[in-house]
């Protein structure tokens, strides 16, 4: 069945009976009844904290004026279809990762990371107070919503492999499950990339179907069982530096808002976006701990050559990407500026700082 | 003039007429009226942006129902009174710097930064998951008031110095503009620390009073005109590797507020939280730029045998301080127990991909 079916059928149909049940007395008060789907499912690691936030934030800030129930993937629609659902106001909001809604707007790819990008912390600046906010909102306008920046991974892993990668040459053949930016630089270097739902990668990395996996990061991985079933854990993640999750408005439900309720709305993706970076450096750092200390897992570091080689390729890559049209140009040329202010400053002070602390046994 | 005489004499009885003159009305509508002052000047550069995040979304979320009126440094009670003016109700909201409270309650050190502690990403880990949010709520409540954290300074310069630092014996007999832990780490290598008011600093440099200063970071330092009156601009800030600033809250008027009002000033410092740190990033960074190509700065980096040296150093100073008495040893614990879970993971993701970011000529 296709979600038009279901929702503006007898789906849909029973929605609007319930709307109708309980939103009569609830429309008479002033009461708003929302629907917000994730794109992940209930109680997914780290990904479902921060729509939980969100929902939990409205909640309890607008005493109940604004009513917020939280869908998780597949509840109303399919996981790809929350954004159609949001933009056609089937529902009111959606939380997801940009880079999920490149068919339909290839601009969005740049609030994905990319190879050798930004930092989470130097991504939120770009967000914050480096223009990236307004051209947000100008390519989610296109897509008919409201954007606000709701969650971030920290910088992910590089991946994880049953064979070794001592030079850019021996990801040569290697069917790796990648997508996104990352993928098409694999591409150029001679990998295979391919296309697997998370789920199906512990059984694909044992069985041989791919040879590596790009994940997500340390808690997640292992909570898949990744280290049972692959040899090495290569790090550091070139490709995803940073991920911002995303949160999006129904443009005409998010216009209809009291100022008040924008605010709130607001505030809860703000405390999102702080609390899910920070749950996933907390999570990571202890799974680390564990896969190195419990489960003995390989880590492996690729070398500088390979990292050199991989950044000449990646901005080949980013550069083709941001060719697709105008407006992703447009992205790119704020990204880019901003990044190369940044740089500089972020080696100075961040970089400098770590490698000073790393020689030390404190 | 003392604060009390101020406050509980003339001017407290003009404010109490004001509350009363514009208060009734507002009582009877149900709306709570609260005075909150920062330890900050008004538009103290980076600085007063979180106060006035902090003020402008109680407003406008609250949609009047809690109206917050800010004050600057002074307007009401001088800067270090704030936290008594806090504890004692005459103000309901204060703005500031955990280690400013430390002649009250010695363990808020450990929420001011610590040589070679957490990065700011690390330390909003430690306070959302690792156990920090409720040990400062303990000892934030020692003081009589409910802590929030509400910006980040990100990691500070090491200093401006008019002396070459080719050595740790390059520190012996140098009149250090400093405070805090890194003050005293400097007096154990033979530094002479000198508390002065960040106003008199650049004076200070300039007479040869002082021969280097601790500051803030590019933005704040060039506001202040400190590259024109000193020669070196040394990293990285091993003293400062990240500054939260503390949002403190009277007891009483917190536990007095409707749980929807909690949560919007538990938003409101959220947004602030992550806005601060992010004008930090994006202002110093176009700060770093000017002082290189415009300014002509001789940024130099401290080597690798001083920085160990300083760690060495650090170590047994912060020590020190954690054996103050039993509510600090056990915030220092679990800073400790924090950090060493967290270092490895840094190390392994930000610190590695920041390592290899910089080798490209992206």
């Amino acid at each position: 069945m296709e979600r038009r079916s279901i929702l503006k059928g007898a789906g849909l149909g029973l929605l609007a009976a319930g709307a109708t049940l309980a939103g009569a007395p609830a429309i008479a008060k002033g009461i708003k009844q929302w629907r917000m789907q994730m794109t992940w499912r209930k109680n997914s690691p780290l990904l479902s904290t921060g729509p939980q936030i969100v929902a939990d934030y409205i909640n309890k800030a607008s005493n109940g004026r604004l009513e917020l129930k939280l869908y998780a993937a597949g509840d109303l629609v399919s996981p790809f279809e929350v954004m159609d659902a949001v933009a056609d106001g089937t529902l009111h909001m959606g939380h997801g990762y940009p880079a999920y809604w490149s068919g339909k707007q290839p601009s969005v790819q740049f609030f994905s990371p990319i190879p050798f990008g930004l930092t989470s912390q130097e991504q939120n600046a770009w967000l914050h107070y480096g223009g990236g906010q307004a051209l947000a909102d100008k390519v989610y306008g296109q897509l008919g919503v409201k954007f606000l920046p709701s969650g971030n991974t920290s910088v992910q892993a590089a991946g994880w492999y049953n064979k070794e990668l001592n030079s850019i040459n021996d990801f040569k053949g290697l069917k790796i499950r990648s997508s996104g930016i990352g993928a098409q630089v694999l591409t150029e270097i001679g990998g295979v990339p391919v296309q697997m739902p998370l789920g199906d990668v512990p059984q694909g990395l044992q069985s041989g179907v791919i040879d590596g996996a790009d994940f997500v990061g340390p808690y997640n991985d292992m909570a898949f069982g990744l280290h049972k079933v692959a040899k090495y854990y290569y790090w550091p993640g070139w490709m995803e530096p940073s991920a911002v999750l995303d949160c999006f408005i129904n443009q005409d439900a998010w216009n209809s808002l009291d100022k008040d309720l924008q605010e709130i709305v607001t505030g809860a993706n703000a405390m999102a976006n702080q609390m899910v970076l920070s749950e996933f450096v907390t999570k990571n750092a202890q799974a680390v701990k564990v896969l190195k200390e419990e489960q003995n897992v390989d880590f492996r570091l690729l070398d500088d050559p390979t990292l050199k080689h991989l950044g000449k390729v990646s901005q080949q890559v980013i550069q083709g990407v941001a060719d697709t049209d105008s407006l992703t140009r447009e992205v790119y040329a704020s990204l880019s500026s901003f990044m190369s202010t940044v740089r500089p400053y972020t080696e100075l002070s961040e970089m400098r700082f770590l490698d000073a602390r790393a020689q030390l046994l404190l």
